[in-house]
């Protein structure tokens, strides 16, 4: 029998007549032949008014009982959904992540997946026809309750359809996944088909719709994976494996990410024990830094590098606790800036792509200040107010 | 070190606030050199809210889905207490029924605990000094989350001392056992010490405080079990093996139920088969049947019992279906009755105390229609309207 994993995210579920609908549409697929899992978030704003309630007790909760606290959400989600699919006739069954057999390692709010036990799948499907998993969450070595951080519950839908070798569909409130942001770029086509080093490419670098994790699972298990709007008649995009995307194209996307924040540091002589111990620190902090240059001229050391404007603090603590080792050491962040990139897989093969961007960019008196490259992409660090103008003139010029 | 159970309902964690002054407390028994397990309910109203929810879902949920539905309740308020000792400073683990080991059998909605595991509790306090564990919960042999029914955070707590082979305090808004309800006969005293065997007399016939269920375990472990009211400083009730009661006493208590129903079955001739029939049935559906009588006269078989108010539906339908096998069967309900009952593991030594209960009651020209007695209580049928002149009666004449 066929099988899929279907995920909606929290705003899908977010009233009882929201689930209704979706258990119904579940239910016309269970009545074609499919047997279905179905991954959940927390109803809309549970996941908020929780930690509403905890201000009131502490300001520091142990990570532990937070997760403890926050998983309840969409246990709660999965019971609903459950009871109105066995309502209207489907045999159905819960499970929270425990059940899942979705055995997590790693900090209790940022898990990641370390093992998921198929066969509880298969023994659930003997007597059930949808399996309504909880998102987002897992349990540890020690039994412990952990969360698998942002993006979590695409996380859990596209590791449950590696697990069971089936396609992952990840329903929410986007239509799919366009070349660049239409609120940008209001021509900005929709994408029937990208690769998966693409979207990690995307995903990365701002275009949002997906946590590159999920992508990253998908790529290695081969999974197929639809990113759609939740009950929408609008075809959305499949991410799929390069060979087996039929129309090729050299550049799929243009991304635009201004939560960042550019950080230059600079030392009088050249030090590799000084970045060993930076990039120790910036790891030790699970910490997301891109766009990494490292130029030794003259003047010394110098670094440049991109990270999330969320992680400012953490980045500033850090310096500051080198400079204790190493009190010459000087840096620089700006804000005011933001990281545009070209994407495609074809570029690979097609020469000139890179060529294209910087006279795009040069010729529209669009600067930058700094470039990286990766096989599949070109990225720029440009000023935060004429980021969406190069969106627009790139994505012109690329025909995206 | 010394380890107690302590546990408290929905009512004494009704609100944060509660919440904190019961983490003080806590904390206090912690520096005072204890460890402590902590069992929960859900907070006040939460479980009340949750099925209102899901009235809005569906009629008939089931009742898989709504365990899973009614657990969150628990373990949030494990969360939260958790989160406040942790901000004391109290080194604190909490545990929902399946962390805790607690496994059960049965139906969803009314499993009993088979097995608790005491190894997950003596790994936990190596490193922590409070386990905050969810009452009311525990995991099946498939792994399915289920809830214990009535009273089933007492049981948890109950369980658990014993697997850990320590006392339980069990915390609630009363101040502990009195020898008859204090709003019937204000001069009932509040018992100090009180043996299982009477406890459990008095839970099943209706003084309500404790299930009996909670003290049968705590009987069958020989676990010392306390019952008070929630930060009160009066002291509660000890509940322990009558051969460590010092003052012993004829009566303990009086009590009296207006929740039941009194059946009255008759059948033109003796009929094993029959009863048979009607005592599978009961069983089947878990239905408690007490004041047994059962005469065989002149116009064939007769047989009383009472039941619950609670399960009226439930026997008629027992009785009807019994009536297509045996259509000559007939039978009454009469709600307009109550059952009132002597109790004191004295009764066993000392005599007189049917005749002076007896004696009692015709002298106050109180009516009754059926008696029944255990080892130690006599009860009788009375009518409803008498009952509590009744309690008052026998409780001045046993000095309760």
């Amino acid at each position: 029998m066929k099988q899929s994993v279907l995920k909606f995210g929290g705003t899908s579920v977010g009233d009882f007549n929201k689930i209704k609908n979706i258990a119904y549409m579940l239910k016309s697929r269970v009545d074609n032949g499919e047997q279905l899992v179905v991954v959940v978030s927390a109803m809309g704003k549970t996941t908020d008014s929780l930690l509403e309630n905890i201000s009131a007790l502490t300001s520091r909760p142990k990570d532990e009982h937070l997760a403890m606290l926050l998983t309840t959400g969409e246990q709660q989600t999965i019971s609903y959904l459950s009871m109105v699919l066995n309502d209207i006739g489907v045999q159905t069954k819960a499970m929270t992540g425990y059940q899942a057999g979705i055995k997590t390692v790693g900090h209790h709010l940022k898990s990641k997946i370390a093992e998921i036990d198929a066969l509880r799948f298969e023994t659930a499907f003997e007597t059930n026809d949808i399996l309504v998993v909880a998102g987002f969450q897992g349990v540890n070595d020690h039994l412990e309750i952990t969360t698998l951080g942002r993006g979590g519950s695409d996380t859990t839908a596209v590791a449950i359809a590696a697990s069971i070798d089936t396609s992952c569909e990840i329903y929410t409130d986007v239509e799919g996944v366009y070349g660049t942001d239409p609120r940008i770029y209001k021509e900005a086509k929709l994408l029937n088909e990208v690769s998966y080093e693409e979207m990690m490419e995307m995903s990365a670098l701002g275009a949002g719709v997906l946590e590159s994790r999920s992508v990253e699972i998908a790529k290695n298990y081969n999974t197929p994976l639809y990113l759609g709007r939740t009950l929408s008649n609008v075809k959305g995009t499949w991410i799929m494996p390069q060979t087996e995307i039929l129309e090729k194209k050299a550049v799929t996307g243009v991304a635009l990410d201004k939560h960042m924040i550019h950080v230059t540091l600079t030392y009088p002589m050249q030090n590799f024990a000084l970045l060993q111990n930076l990039f120790d620190a910036l790891e030790e902090q699970s910490m997301n830094v891109d766009m990494i240059s490292q130029i030794e001229n003259q003047q010394g050391l110098q670094l440049s590098f991109t990270i999330k404007d969320s992680e400012v603090v953490q980045i500033e603590q850090i310096i500051e606790s080198l400079t204790e080792d190493y009190p010459h050491l000087r840096y620089k962040m700006k804000d005011n800036y933001a990281k545009l990139s070209v994407i495609g897989t074809g570029m690979r093969d097609m020469s000139g792509i890179a060529s294209k961007a910087f006279r795009t960019l040069i010729s529209h008196d669009i600067r930058f200040y700094q470039t990286t490259t990766s096989e599949i992409s070109i990225s720029y660090v440009v000023d935060r107010d004429s980021g969406e103008t190069a969106v627009r003139t790139l994505s012109e010029a690329f025909n995206i």
